[in-house]
Formats: C-alpha cells, sequence, structure tokens
C-alpha cells in the first residue's frame, strides 16, 4: 500500500488485516491494515449491487484477513490519505475468531508475558510492528557498508566441541552420545578466517550465552553482528572503523525512519560526529569521581559495571554533547586472552551508547609465543589448542568487534528491555514461543 | 592488491602471505599473496641498501605473514601482472613455523580429514579459498534481491522448546535442567511472522538437523536462506519468485566471477532461462520409465530419491536444456502436514539442480480448521499447538521455502561434497575445529 495516490481512480486489489469495522446505518468501514499502513473502505448500504458485500461485512470479524478489489478514490474527508477504497469484490481469506487474547490496540494492556505468549499478535501494534522494520534497516545499511567495504560473509559453526573462549555458560548439546556446546560468539572462528587468507569478514548469526541472569538487557539467544578485519596498526583502527559503521546504519536509518521513529518511540535519531570521544578507563574514574562523586566497588575496579556505563553517557554527553564514547585501557585481568597488550594494556576498548555497553574490540594477540604466555595467565588449557594453531603459520595483525543487533536496537529506540527487540525472546525462564 | 596498475612508479605499502620464496645468487624473490591475488617482491642482493633487506628474507619461511613497503615497477618479463614491487621494507608480522602440516599448494595432497583438520591452511589454497568469497557474493546478490522486493530480516530462535515439524532428528540442549532443542528449520517462525503481519520475511541463519548419516549432501549443521511471503495466489507464485530470485543471484556470481570459476572449477556459470521447466511427479516418472527404464522403488512412490533427482535432471537438460526443474504433484503421505492441498493434492514442489533436491517450497494452509486436520492426520499433537494458534485471529495466504547455501554452492561450483563449501563441516562424526 505504498504510494496509492498514483492508482486514484483505478481499480486496485489490496489485501491486509481488517482493523477496524463499522457498521452504521446507511454506511459500513473497514479499516486495512497492510505493513503498517491504512486504508478505509467504503460501502454505501443504499447501493443494491453491495448486497453481498454488505452481508460478508455483517459477518466479519475484527482483525480477519481479507482481499478487497475496488476503485480508489480521492475524499478529503477522509483522514488516512485523503482517499477510500470503493470495493466491488471483499474475500475473506481467514475469518478470526472473535475475541483476541490480547489487546492489540493499546501496546501496554497485557503483562509482558502474555504478550510474549501472543507474539504473533503483540507485533500487529504498530509500535511494536515497526521494531523489526527499523532493526532489519538497520542491519541492511551495515551489512552494506560492509560490503562496500569488501568484507566477506562467513558462517561459522554454532556447535562446537569445546567450550569456547570463557569456559563457562554454555549450553551442552547430546551430540550422537558425545558432548557439544552452542557457541557463545563466533570470536575464534572469524580469526581463523584471518589466518586462512580472508583480510576482511563479517557474519550476523545466533550466539548463545547460558546465563541464568534476568536483566533487561541479557537473552540466552541473540543476534551477534561480528566483524574481523585484517593489516591494521592498532585498535585505533577497530575503533575508526566501528565509528563508520555504525554512523552508515543510523543514517541510513533516520532517512528512512527517523520522522516515525520520532512519531511513534519519540527518540530522535542523532547521526553522530566523528571521532566519537575515547577516554582511558583511569582517566574516566576520575572524571565520573570529580563530577558525580562516584567511585568504582572494588571488585570492579579495572572494568566498567552497569552504573558506571550509566555516568559515562551522562559524562560523554555534558563534556562532549555525544551518545557515544569509546573506554579504552581496562585491566588485563578483565579482558580475553586474546586481546593484544602494549605495556600490559590490553589494546582494546568497551563502546558506551546512551548508558549501556554495545561493543567490546580489540586488536587481537596474533604472536603465537605472546598468546600462548596469556592463554596459559588466565589457565586455559587443550580446549583452545585448536584456535592457538592458527597462528603458528602465518597470520597478520588483526581485529574486530561484535555488536548485539537486539541491543542496539532497544538502545536506538530508547526501549525498556531485550524482550521488546527480539522478535522472539529467549531467556531462562523463556523458551516458548 | 586490487588494480595495483595506477600505482606504477609509486610507493605502496602490501601485505599477505608469502608463498613462495626464491634466494639466488644475485637475487631474491617473493611472491606475496594477499586475497587471492598475487605480487612478486625483488630485492637485487648487489644493492648495497638492500643488506637488511637480503638478512630478513634469508630468515623468511614459506607462508609467514609479511608487509612490504616500496616502489611497484612494470616488468614485461614478470609473469604476474608485468609489475614487481622494489621494496626499501620488509617487516615479518608472524614468522611461520618451519613446515606446514598439510601441503597448501595442491589441494588434493591430503585427505578430506586431514584437511578439515587444518582448515585454517586448507582455505588458503586458491581452489578452497574461492568457494567462499563467491558464496559471499551469491548471498550477497539474493539477500539484495529481497531488499529490492520489500522484505524484512527477521532472527528466529534457535533453542526451541518443543520439537518442531518431523518431531524426530533434533539435538537436545540442557537449558536450566529444562529441555529444549536446536531448530531444524525457522519454519514455524516465519510463519509466525507472517500472522504478525509481516507480508514479507526472510532469514539466512544456522539449521540443525541430528541425522546420524554420512552422505555427500548432509550436514548437522548447514545455513539456510529461508523466506516466506503473503498474498499469493497460488504456489505457483513461489515458484516464480523463487526463479527470479535464483537467476539474481547466479547473475551476480557470473558478473563477478564467472571467468574464474571457469578457470578453478571448469564449470561454466549458465544463467537459467524463464520459466523453468515444471512438470508433476506421475508425468515426471512417465518419463524417467520410457526415457531411461527407471521405476521408482514402491516405498519411494510419492516421492523422488537422489536417483529420481539425478534422473530428473538429465531429462530436463535433454528435453529442455536447463538446468533447473521443478517437481509439483507429489504425495501428502511424504509432505507435511502445513503444506496446503487442493483435491488432496499439496501444493508445493522441490526444485532440482544439476542432479540434486535444493528447495522445498510451498503454498502453506493457512486455514485453522484445514490446518488441525491435517495436523491430526499426520498425529502431531500439542507440541504444534502454539503455531496453529498463529491462524485463529487472521493470517494471510502465504508460500515460501528454504535454500541451503552450502548445497547451493556445492552444486554450482560441482564441488563433491558440502565439506568442501562449508567453511567449517559439521556431520556426525566432526565437531571439530
Amino acid at each position: 500500500m505504498e504510494d496509492l495516490k498514483k492508482y486514484v481512480n483505478k481499480q486496485i486489489t489490496v489485501s491486509g488485516f481488517a482493523e477496524k469495522i463499522r457498521n452504521l446505518q446507511w454506511v459500513q468501514f473497514i479499516v486495512i491494515r497492510s505493513e503498517g499502513k491504512r486504508l478505509q473502505i467504503t460501502i454505501e448500504k443504499s447501493d443494491e449491487k453491495n448486497s453481498k458485500l454488505i452481508n460478508i461485512v455483517n459477518n466479519l470479524t475484527q482483525e480477519s484477513t481479507i482481499k478487497v478489489t475496488g476503485i480508489l478514490k480521492e475524499n478529503e474527508h477522509v483522514k488516512m490519505g485523503g482517499m477510500e477504497l470503493i470495493p466491488s469484490k471483499i474475500e475473506v481469506t481467514n475469518l478470526s475468531q472473535d475475541s483476541l487474547p490480547i489487546n492489540i490496540t493499546n501496546k501496554d494492556a497485557a503483562l509482558i508475558d502474555t504478550r510474549m505468549d501472543n507474539r504473533f499478535l503483540d507485533l500487529r501494534n504498530d509500535y511494536n510492528y515497526y521494531i523489526f522494520k527499523i532493526q532489519s534497516e538497520f542491519v541492511r545499511a551495515m551489512r552494506q557498508y560492509l560490503y562496500d567495504n569488501g568484507f566477506t560473509e562467513i558462517h561459522t559453526p554454532k556447535l562446537i566441541g569445546a567450550a569456547s573462549e570463557s569456559g563457562s555458560e554454555v549450553f551442552k548439546v547430546d551430540y550422537f552420545g558425545q558432548k557439544a556446546y552452542l557457541a557463545q560468539s563466533p570470536q575464534f572462528y572469524k580469526q581463523m578466517a584471518i589466518a586462512a587468507g580472508y583480510e576482511k569478514v563479517f557474519e550476523v548469526a545466533p550466539a548463545f550465552r547460558a546465563e541464568n541472569s534476568n536483566t533487561n538487557r541479557h537473552a540466552t539467544e541473540f543476534t551477534s553482528f561480528d566483524l574481523e578485519f585484517a593489516n591494521i596498526n592498532s585498535y585505533e583502527d577497530v575503533m575508526d572503523f566501528e565509528e563508520e559503521l555504525i554512523v552508515s546504519g543510523l543514517k541510513a536509518v533516520k532517512e528512512k525512519y527517523g520522522d516515525l521513529i520520532k512519531e511513534l518511540y519519540g527518540v530522535d535519531v542523532v547521526i553522530p560526529k566523528r571521532p566519537f570521544p575515547r577516554i582511558k578507563l583511569q582517566d574516566l574514574y576520575n572524571e565520573l569521581h570529580q563530577r558525580y562523586g562516584y567511585k568504582i566497588p572494588s571488585h570492579d575496579v579495572g572494568d566498567m559495571n552497569s552504573e558506571t556505563e550509566k555516568l559515562t553517557s551522562r559524562y560523554a554527553l555534558e563534556k562532549y554533547n555525544h551518545e557515544f564514547i569509546f573506554v579504552t585501557d581496562f585491566s588485563k585481568a578483565k579482558r580475553p586472552f586474546y586481546h593484544m597488550r602494549k605495556d600490559d594494556v590490553p589494546q582494546g576498548y568497551d563502546l558506551i551508547w546512551k548508558g549501556t555497553e554495545i561493543t567490546t574490540g580489540a586488536q587481537r594477540e596474533h604472536r603465537y609465543d605472546v598468546l600462548e604466555k596469556q592463554a596459559e595467565e588466565k589457565k586455559l588449557g587443550d580446549d583452545i589448542k585448536f584456535y592457538k594453531n592458527f597462528f603458528k603459520y602465518g597470520c597478520p595483525p588483526h581485529g574486530g568487534f561484535g555488536l548485539g543487533i537486539d541491543r542496539l536496537t532497544m538502545l536506538l529506540l530508547g526501549l525498556p528491555s531485550l524482550k521488546e527487540t527480539m522478535f522472539i525472546f529467549r531467556g531462562p525462564n523463556r523458551i516458548t514461543p
């Protein structure tokens, strides 16, 4: 139902949901909804030719799907686009049962769990519906940016033989009597691609975390936008690239959905200025202490926690008028063994947006002997031997990062939880529908 | 290293693998390889300025990664592009250990299992390397076709609470003490999107099959290119769309890699004529019997098997000079309950390419009462209740299909097995690396 204007006074066929049905004394109205767009269908009862149509509408239920053929007319009295469809044929393709289990006209009418149980109806509300149109456009634009920069898409295994990276919080799978695990991230395999000679790779795929925590920003399964590229000089190159990527995504979203995002979610899509502000963790601690009297708890020293992240964004807004800020120079104790270090400082960063961490990125350690030492220090054993091998026979300097697109969407639209921005949410207590 | 010509007589820096190192009496040569492209580096030993470089090359091992700065010169005696790099600086970014576990210059030098164990080296051979460049382009182009046609990307859960579709051959996951399963396909969730009002959706994501079979065209995990769209008139619309999609993908591949595919794999990329031939299963049986004396085994009647598929392609080539052929009118006993039927005939198809089935597509049954009957007939119980609900409150007619991109790549390039066309293969006996 895009651009209907050009079909005025012509016969068209539209399909969609019968969102509203009004049966008045002299006239019947249907509002048909298709992909978030709406059109009024008007049936004059006095017209004898309409007897069959009138009968159909008499029996029509809200949210039934219909296919309507008729002449599109301009009518300045019609609020919806100043047009109405005068039908000659209405086909009911699926008659809805009479009362819906949730109220789809008011997105807040049902509790989140009831909404998730009825997600196929919950998403019919524009507010929820457009989340995934916008997410799709965001990802499309970022992927396009990667193609434009010569990236190759890879598809790495989600079933893995050894618990990767952290070794904890992985789902176990019964693999023909053997143990297998679900990949927490494509990290090792992205790097394998680099060792194999693919200089720029990306993947958009599910990642799995068996964390039994119920926060608004964690899920047991989420979609990870991951990339890795070779021949960098330092992790500054990785930050630069991430800036460009995010800007290109936000530009596309603003262009296509900026007005709608303002209208539906009350959010201005801000195209961030480059470069994004960058600050070392210790300097950040000092700033947050001076400005807000905040002191990082001792067990989090060398790292950030959710409160630190919130204050960091406050600081970035106040000092730089910027929604984004990179934090660097974390403690090596708080970073994975595969981050390169220089003078014992991990060559990586977190990127904070609107009070929440959206990426951990880094230059990776590509020197076999150094990597081995760092792995030993973290007491990582035989499970990562296959990974260490990638660096024995030539591997260029490289770096990369990952972005959770569900979290990104949550922050973009100012939504309270991943439960809103995952098509189907998965958490410790939620494995359906 | 694309388009080096424009840098002739200029200083450039190139990074890559030292594929060949020749140390002669008066001169040293390195062939550096970057993303499948090659450049000769030439160091004259008589030049005193080169003493440091000569020493580096003396200690350089094959497949080390290097970063070289120098002046690019034209030299008609150099086979590789008629150019050579006269270096002023060589940096060894990763020194390879002396002997590689597999011979990467001859793709057939090692057995497939040894190759898979050393996949990060195996992929350095051009023959293997380009498979994934080509696959990436194929998928990019098909995805672009979907965007151009207004499709929305969705990300559906791979962790599911009930064994979907067939009920058999699913991987079990320990989900916080509960049982969960890995999704065999996004089928139910694609259709949920349709019920939610997304009229055209797609997903490219892993799918999991716990089949303990070791054929050349099965894997326990593969990448599925899935789509679903609403408001179709019949499954003919689905076939038409799949034709367009495949043609758009093949056109892009041929344009970018056609010559290289011919050279490396000996395959002509044929852009198929539309419409693809279409034949009913019973007519196909008759043709195969008349032409080749083939009779389908009784337990496969109403369906195809791998021999039928091979002969079907032979028939399509002989009769239509076409690489593709749609087969329709399968037996309802051999098709899933959610395929729409008309006069008891499933409204779906298989698409055969080069002797192998690449898609099952169909119009889906969107009428709740009919769907329920068909589910009962297949003895499907409470596990699919959530799915049947999608059709209770309005759902337009719709259809779709899925394509395994690994299999598609295998057929495109004429490769013998999925083990070649999966970045990392997963089978019953293969869960590493």
